[in-house]
């Protein structure tokens, strides 16, 4: 939790409380959210002793909880210029003091027990806090593209952080290649393992499954901007032939010309002879070399088919993930695939309040594998399914070629 | 395409010509935009001196291609009192003459010809008449739901024909069980066969290719309505709790309470103290062994974990088709799956014009499988992949139900 | 209504079902809605014996008075396609009769009454028979606007009817000027007089009532076409000098370029190197000396502004109406004015059921005077008080100049 | 300027910043705008060595005035974090140092010079400052309303300051009656008067000009909460009898049950057994004795017409402004008329880049006439036009009775 406070640095208290659309969140927002998760999931339920921070709170932070009762409708999170910035950091820091010595207690408490009720019901807080910790991971990463969103938003165009973008180890130069990929029955999936090996997973990763794989090609890096780019030189956003039909009406309603954080050369905001793309550095002059990033899944299958290709499937994407000679396969940019987020076969969503985590979205969304600059440390897996709708673009999302 | 004329007989001109919603087209339409298929694609690429019945129809009767040009925007065909109905008639003979014409002239120069391209190109015409044909049967089906939607929004009611809804074998009195599967590598989709034996397919539904199923068990027959009558009084439309988030917005934003042509209690438009159900037929009382019709996937998914259950995949749809026990597979209504409609590995689109016939929408929208009694006979078949977006409830579409 | 009927000959049963936006109604509508409200505010409550014509009639043609109960929502006119065209010809026929069979038997008892109540309760109907006709005049001309409107949506641009618009006696062959007009102390509205005298009007043109003018000057005729392209061509639509601001913020959200029926030369639905005008008669050639039309009140407002006048009051308009020298103050369009449709000093709308006939409508519109080329023979006055939003473009409406 | 600062004491950071609808604005955005409009319109067209503050600042603080170039769009005022809200102090410390010292400037160039072109330029550049003051005016109310909108969006709806409200000498202990006016020719508008006399109008306000106006009698005192609280017992919300059409609608599609910041008991936001009201002091009782307030146009009107009477055009308002036994003309509440507003008869707008300052509107909306608590000292006269569009609920408005 110490590292979320750390992103904030920087940010200014007006930066913190602004909403720039109903996708994405106010930081102050985040920072309460994480925080009402534990306050909610563990220390209610299971500390009889312990008083909420503020009655309030469990209306105003509850992100879609239904089973937790009414929550602040989602597009308004940006109004609450109360409680303060301040009063959110006494929130959290009253919570993780309670959290620190709760968790004492429990420890005391199963130690000095022989009791094996005792130790599963610890055993079974632990997990919702494990779940907690990785869900402010989610959330850290959620909240540098919230804020890159919102500044993307401001004319000034203002940079999250100084410095330059950290240089990626150059897809171009390595040159892309065709990986061939044999196919075959293969298990699918976060490992469940025996108990004190076990490692943590969201139970969207689960159970551990095999599925039947035709052999195919996956290339040895991702997209970059320079081959992106001839994809828009070449009339990508007006032509609709290599578009999915919604994708094309997608283009057209939103007037879309490139991704979405690129400025064409002249752009009144930073004119420039040169292509240039904002991010968390501010404008930058567009790096060919790089990994093209923030494209929706519609802009990275309409190229892919332009290429002459084809998305991955997670499932390919996952079985390739350990292969000698592929790169970027974690780091750059989460990777769009052809997967729809679907349930596994004999899939079980978590239990309790937290039922709601991650099976109710389960329609109408794509997954993305591997994980980005944005994501923290320790929270990326093979195994990870991440899901945005088809349009949504504020990720550090793109893509990598496959072919049958 | 008599029977598609057939299926106009007893609506007026002007029951012809509205347009109830954007996803609904008017039955004039269907009948131009069918025969508007066979001109596009078969007559005027490859009959010199054909002469387009009416220049402008190019423009009004294109539903989606865009290779084929500018069309007239979806939402407007009900505009379209010009042409009248009876030039469409008129359109549909020039065209039916004209089809007919050429396929004698191209039999018999394919038959006093040796040479091997022209066969080839007798056989790729013949590839678009059947798939011309095959459009005109989905339309068939189309035309019947876009008017029991268009009847439904007239508060009348009134009845596309007389009689009583034709009883399918009553599922409830079979009484219902679950049919044990045991998975396994399966080849699913159409086979391609050699050419004599090749029976027709959408693009869709090859190549064939094998998957893994693990063991499941199916229900032998649909859910009725009288099943579906206890989710709604349990509070089916009222708690969150079984419905996916997307659905749950839905139910909230449209105001659903129940199937889209079910009638409560006391409803305004035909009082009563019954349930009823309006459908072909008029409004009938509700018949609780009939299966459940007229719902999205979205309370198809609510109503499988209502009961405990869940909706089986496409592919294990498929894998029961042929099993003994299993009642209703074809026929009643098509059945809501719990597979996003995505392309088969290895999948090829149909070739020019007609490559967007089926591939631009494989994002957003949800499988269902078997065929409903709005299904023309000879189009239905176990391969077959119809798709809808999650919300839609306008189709005859109902559900069976799987677990584990 | 014999006219009504005649203004129909030539429309197919098509033509007179389709709603083309939710301000206008389907021709069918206009045909029974007028007939419902002999039925309604004549028959059913004076008529002991009177059975209404079909039960849901007063559902589905009430058109706006709540105090009748609910209704037919505005904008699914369109979706009735049944009650068959056939069926509102068979309604009017009936109502008629009724009528026809009342009113001489309400003449005959009066006639053969001394009693003074019932000489009271006939006068009282047969005010409000002639306020039906009156109405039905008004949907005369809404007939007439709201077919022009539903076949210029149609890209074949249909006519109405054939032949030529009637020429215009020539505004522009008659040269412009300004006349002078004195101001000063004068009434406006409708003179009440004595009853035997006394001639219809609207409860918006009464109570007739003083009113200062300062002196003013108004033009002898319309603006043009040829004045009007002017306008156009000097960038009257890229330019926001000169519009009111939701003007020019309708300009930008509409897209709009010129007049709503022009059509620019190159237009793709009937090419030319000149400007045309779609009409009545379908496309002709623009005549720069007839006067401008089609156009709202914003577009009236900024021209008028561009040509360094303005739009006069409605109190001016009537001022001058019997002003020699002044041509076209009744006939060809009505002429949009700067005043807001408000209560004149002392309004009393309507009794009973037509309390809601004008003046709950009394914000947000404008004032349009005179009439047009579609308003029925007997049905225009100077103190007519015609009402539109300011963005309304499908009327026949243009403006004449004034300035102080 | 200094008591538009003072008016954001109490306010954090975050209050600040955020814009609660597209027709209110951030607190910082009127500080900023304030001065943008000093900087624009006196320092950089008169002071040729000026250098604007930052550049950026054109683009981002224009609020409406086309003719000074494109601007941010008023929708996403709030989403600018940046500049800070020290930046735009540090903006107005800057503009207020350029202005003083170029009117000391201006003020000896002007004396020692006895060219009459220089004191005709510095009273023209005389006249835009005072111009600037009263818009900073006009905008320290706004500030005001849409702080107290932005809390209201807040379900913890706190208070801009502590205390109660000041108590008004209450209408009800007064006891209200009618009082006759005799109407006649009057003169109307601000008297433009000789030079040094003269005082300060918006253009609106002119010319003074006669009108006629027929006897009518006025209420004596606004319409109080007491008696507002009956219309709405009465089912003064569910009842459309009483409402203007696009009033009814507009209560039908935004949920209206009451005005806008009433509680009604078991408001679950404060539980309360009573009524109560949300204002700048926070949530207090619903004291029957006070004005009503924050109402629209539609529920000012809808409340006359339950009460058997009328608004009060905004001649019948100013004429009685004067008059003996009449209270609160001025400052509890803004009085909505009858009267849409309208160029007064040769109305000129001010000239140059302020043309757009008032004329552009005068469409679609209804005057209110007065002053309200949040006027500032020294605002209000009685020739002042305010204006708003008639579903505008966020004013501190009211109603005050006429009746022929």
């Amino acid at each position: 939790r110490a590292t979320t406070l750390q992103l904030t640095v920087g940010l200014s208290d007006e930066d913190q409380c602004v909403q720039s659309m109903p996708d994405a969140s106010p930081t102050k927002w985040h920072l309460a959210h994480t925080t009402w998760f534990f306050e909610t999931v563990v220390l209610l339920p299971n500390l009889p002793d312990y008083v909420a921070f503020d009655a309030h709170y469990a209306y105003l932070f509850n992100s879609y909880y239904e089973v937790l009762g009414p929550r602040h409708p989602r597009p308004q999170r940006g109004l609450l210029s109360r409680p303060s910035l301040q009063e959110i950091h006494a929130y959290r820091r009253h919570v993780e003091l309670a959290m620190v010595s709760a968790l004492r207690a429990w420890a005391s408490e199963a130690a000095s027990s022989l009791v094996i009720d005792s130790c599963a019901h610890l055993h079974s807080i632990l997990g919702l806090v494990e779940l907690g910790l990785h869900h402010e991971q989610q959330h850290q990463e959620l909240l540098l593209t919230d804020i890159l969103h919102l500044f993307s938003c401001n004319p000034l165009l203002p940079a999250y952080r100084t410095g330059t973008a950290p240089k990626l180890p150059s897809p171009s130069s390595e040159g892309a290649h065709w990986l061939p990929l044999p196919g075959g029955v293969m298990d699918f999936g976060h490992p469940e393992g025996a108990k004190p090996a076990r490692t943590f997973a969201f139970d969207n990763e689960t159970p551990r499954h095999p599925r039947l794989l035709a052999p195919y090609q996956l290339a040895s890096r991702l997209v970059t901007c320079g081959e992106y780019l001839q994809f828009v030189l070449d009339g990508g956003y007006t032509n609709p032939e290599w578009w999915l039909s919604e994708g094309w009406a997608t283009v057209q309603s939103q007037g879309w010309t490139a991704p979405t954080y690129w400025l064409a050369p002249g752009d009144p905001r930073r004119p420039s002879e040169h292509w240039q793309v904002f991010g968390l550095e501010g404008v930058q002059r567009l790096d060919p070399e790089q990994p093209v990033a923030h494209i929706s899944f519609f802009e990275a299958a309409a190229y892919a088919d332009w290429a002459g290709a084809r998305l991955p499937t997670e499932f390919e994407w996952e079985a390739a993930s350990s292969t000698s000679g592929m790169t970027h396969m974690m780091g750059p940019v989460w990777q769009w695939t052809r997967s729809s987020y679907e349930p596994y076969p004999g899939f079980r969503p978590h239990s309790g309040a937290v039922r709601e985590y991650n099976g109710k979205f389960m329609v109408g969304q794509q997954v993305l594998r591997g994980s980005s600059v944005a994501t923290p440390e320790g929270h990326s897996r093979t195994s990870y399914r991440n899901f945005f709708p088809p349009a949504a673009r504020w990720q550090f999302a793109g893509l990598r070629l496959a072919k049958d």
